[in-house]
């Protein structure tokens, strides 16, 4: 492995325990709390296991939807279920294509053995929420509509952007991973600035994860909660307990920051 | 990379994780407490970085100066100082020989070009304490002194072995990371096993990088305090609290629980 596929390898790995180890993340995984069947050593299992995937993304040839089905692969071996699917969604192009301009080119350049590969993949994690959309990125069964539509994994991405901010992120250029990555540079090196930027993140977009999973009207108030600590006038602590209690985890939002640490730390940004 | 080899290497990396998130862990680095300029984030940045130093352990011809060598100029690229020397110790020769009896062969085989590298390794850890003795292997120093004797790592290791816990490990046979992985495995799968274990490695033997730092008298009163915790007469977040209050972290315990929890996976203990 050269230096440079191994430096975007430990990039992304970092990235992902920067993510989960940051503290105080209302609702997520941090250092402070665990989910019940989830707790932080199951995300740094992940962050460990997935890197001959992530080593793969940087080999000739590489196909993105191959790629995230191994990712998920060699992560799916403990108890502590999916922890970063959505993450993958977005490292696996940055890896693959280094940096932003790099992954646009290649998540336009994905086929339908691309998309075929993304939903057994899919079809492998819990992260299964009810959805009126046939083509929804959380529902396996799509994948023989999607052959039979001749529809790329871009295509899927695009046709879920909608209602699902991580493919957004496909369709949209990386918009919010960028302006994460920018925040990061903004509010300076070091590991508060990532809990910072997730909350600044949080306010700007309903976290789709969480209007999935509780409704548009709860995404809405964790948006506007978030807004409130940005602002000074809401606690971040009472904040992170009231998402607790109310079993809301905005794991969309987790996945974007991750994906911004990426890009970020390619650009000088220090975590310590 | 075969099968076999990644397992092992993804074992250690595993061992390592799940110590440093291990709380409440008097004295150390753990979820709840940082040290001043090394953060358990630096720990876990090791855990991902010396990746490429464990696969080299397992290619033929590895050689075990070499490899605790190259994780050191690994893991050596952040603020946080050194964070997994001694754990390094132990943990290269069990990679390369798989278990203890394989390490047990591994260590015996080591040559003076051993001792060498490891003096190099040394020579860039921050780990230095006074010694009166001319070959503590807390000496850079001592390198040419073992040349000119003709003496093998294992060599440095025996003469180090009566105030080193760790070095003792190569001279014993892995007494006390034998002792360490059937107290897991004792203590029954999941996390908190590793603080009850971890707590009865440090009340049956004086925590040796304690007495370098603070003297044998202040080991032998941490030493007792473990046994009250073991015994119910002490309370553990007490415990902890007086080793941060003082400055005494028992780092040396800590190397032996990693090759501990490293030989428990390998024997079918579950962390999860």
């Amino acid at each position: 492995m050269t230096g440079e596929k191994k430096k975007c390898v430990e990039r992304a790995q970092l990235a992902m325990m920067l993510e989960v180890t940051a503290f105080p993340k209302p609702g997520n995984v941090d250092r402070c709390h665990d989910f019940k069947d989830t707790t932080l050593e199951h995300f740094l299992a992940s962050v460990i296991l997935v890197r001959p995937a992530l080593e793969k993304a940087r080999e000739p040839g590489a196909r993105v939807g191959e790629v995230i089905l191994d990712a998920v692969v060699r992560t799916n071996v403990h108890s502590g279920g999916n922890t970063h699917f959505g993450a993958f969604i977005l490292l696996v192009p940055l890896v693959m294509g280094r940096d932003i301009p790099g992954a646009v080119t290649v998540v336009h350049a994905t086929t339908v053995d691309d998309a075929v590969s993304f939903y057994r993949a899919f079809g492998m994690t819990q992260v299964r929420v009810l959805s009126t959309d046939e083509l929804d990125i959380n529902d396996p069964e799509a994948a023989d509509i999607l052959k039979s539509r001749n529809m790329t994994l871009y295509d899927v991405m695009e046709h879920s952007a909608g209602n699902d901010m991580v493919a957004r992120e496909w369709a949209k250029g990386f918009a919010a991973t960028r302006k994460g990555a920018d925040l990061l540079q903004q509010h300076g090196n070091g590991r508060k600035s990532i809990v910072t930027t997730f909350l600044e993140l949080l306010a700007s977009d309903p976290d789709t994860f969480v209007a999935k999973k509780h409704g548009a009207g709860v995404a809405g108030r964790i948006q506007q909660m978030a807004q409130e600590v940005c602002s000074g006038t809401r606690d971040i602590t009472e904040f992170d307990q009231e998402c607790i209690d109310s079993g809301v985890n905005p794991g969309s939002t987790a996945d974007i920051m991750i994906a911004s640490i990426y890009v970020a730390l390619g650009e000088g940004w220090q975590w310590d």
